[in-house]
């Protein structure tokens, strides 16, 4: 019970939390932090994370990266790789290549986390390796949602409320952080049928023409993968 | 329903809205927009709420003003008055005289909303009078917690959420905001016997030693005011 917890609900609030000497957990679920779990997962080797479109694109010549781009839930016009999971599984074509990412929200999150300690990366599809590493950790976490646009998303908040209530289940953190409350609860709530509660959200309307169910189900998929990328020297990889 | 309704969670956030043309419903229900509402209540004439100390020193020798400035949930050392709507209870003193207020975070979040086309003040001292102005009125409306030092904070977010049911249930307004449902949500779990609720969140830790509990029962009292405070000129004025 010696390591404090936290949730930042939006990158929009992130400059008032210290992050100084904690491991912030980022989370995307929809869809760049389940992006990269499962492309490295799947063989990429290394996942950069940038927040401009005009960075990405000095990549698109150079047969060693794939390069992904999406906004507004789209993929960028030019580019061949969005934000969907299912591209790198299963997919020959990306083992041992590296990936160069930009996304709405995810990708903006790990580049305002550069003051922490350590930075991992989170989705329910690695979830349980996630708890255990943070549990065997001697330093306070921060679950860090990138929301939506600098607003609070449900998807990531349910998350960060089903993460929070294990590690606090563990004993070995607490909490004095309302936003903790507030996740759990609407965890508690929508767990038993997290995809109609997310019908529901704002999200349905977000990406309502994108035909993205297929990957919202792949993303709400718990402990598909045993690794849990972490940053080092500006590139997301495992062990 | 063809008012959009939206809750913005934390000052942090507020520059992810569009305030244009919206009515802005300000809250900090423990303690400033509480105090807002009482105070003009009560008598006061009107309130001008600043961000800084500074700004409220020169008010002091003043005799037409009473100046209150409240910091980290205590009176700052040289005010009188602090952050307590009790204070303006039935004290003949208070009445006709203007009042300069500065707070932790409800005074910023009136500040930071001047874009708007309209200010209201909100708590659950006023919360049937406010409902029946907004549906009334032909303005989208966004309810803007005030929070904590640009963290979210459960009293503000439990009366958002009883806002919000009254106002959707109401069919004047619809929402596509993730932080309305789980507002909403939490409400709807709490509203039973906030208090104890309460009990549970950081403003316990917030303000253990401050012995406000009297304040907290009366900031969590419904309609016992008709007035709504509104925002003119750089001045709060009820009608």
């Amino acid at each position: 019970m010696d390591k404090e917890l936290s949730i930042c609900l939006s990158t929009s609030m992130i400059e008032s939390f210290d992050l100084t000497n904690k491991v912030v957990v980022i989370v995307d679920i929809f869809r760049a932090t389940s992006v990269i779990c499962t492309a490295l997962s799947q063989g990429v080797s290394e996942v950069v994370a940038v927040n401009e479109i005009k960075e990405v694109k000095s990549f698109l010549n150079n047969e060693n990266y794939l390069v992904a781009a999406e906004r507004e839930g789209r993929i960028v016009e030019g580019f061949k790789f969005g934000n969907s999971p299912l591209s790198y599984l299963d997919n020959p074509n990306i083992v041992g290549k590296k990936l160069v990412l930009t996304t709405t929200n995810g990708t903006r999150a790990i580049n305002s986390s550069l003051d922490s300690d350590e930075i991992l990366i989170g989705s329910f599809l690695n979830i349980s390796s996630l708890e255990n590493i943070l549990i065997e950790k001697n330093k306070d976490c921060i679950i860090f949602c990138s929301g939506w646009k600098g607003l609070v998303c449900l998807e990531d908040t349910l998350f960060a409320g089903c993460l929070a209530s294990r590690l606090l289940n563990s004993n070995s953190f607490f909490s004095q952080c309302d936003s903790v409350i507030l996740s759990r609860k609407i965890y508690d709530f929508a767990k038993e049928d997290m995809l109609n509660f997310l019908i529901k959200s704002s999200y349905k309307e977000r990406t309502r023409e994108l035909n993205i169910g297929a990957d919202i189900n792949f993303c709400l998929s718990m402990d598909k993968y045993d690794d849990v990328p972490f940053y080092k020297n500006g590139k997301l990889l495992i062990d």
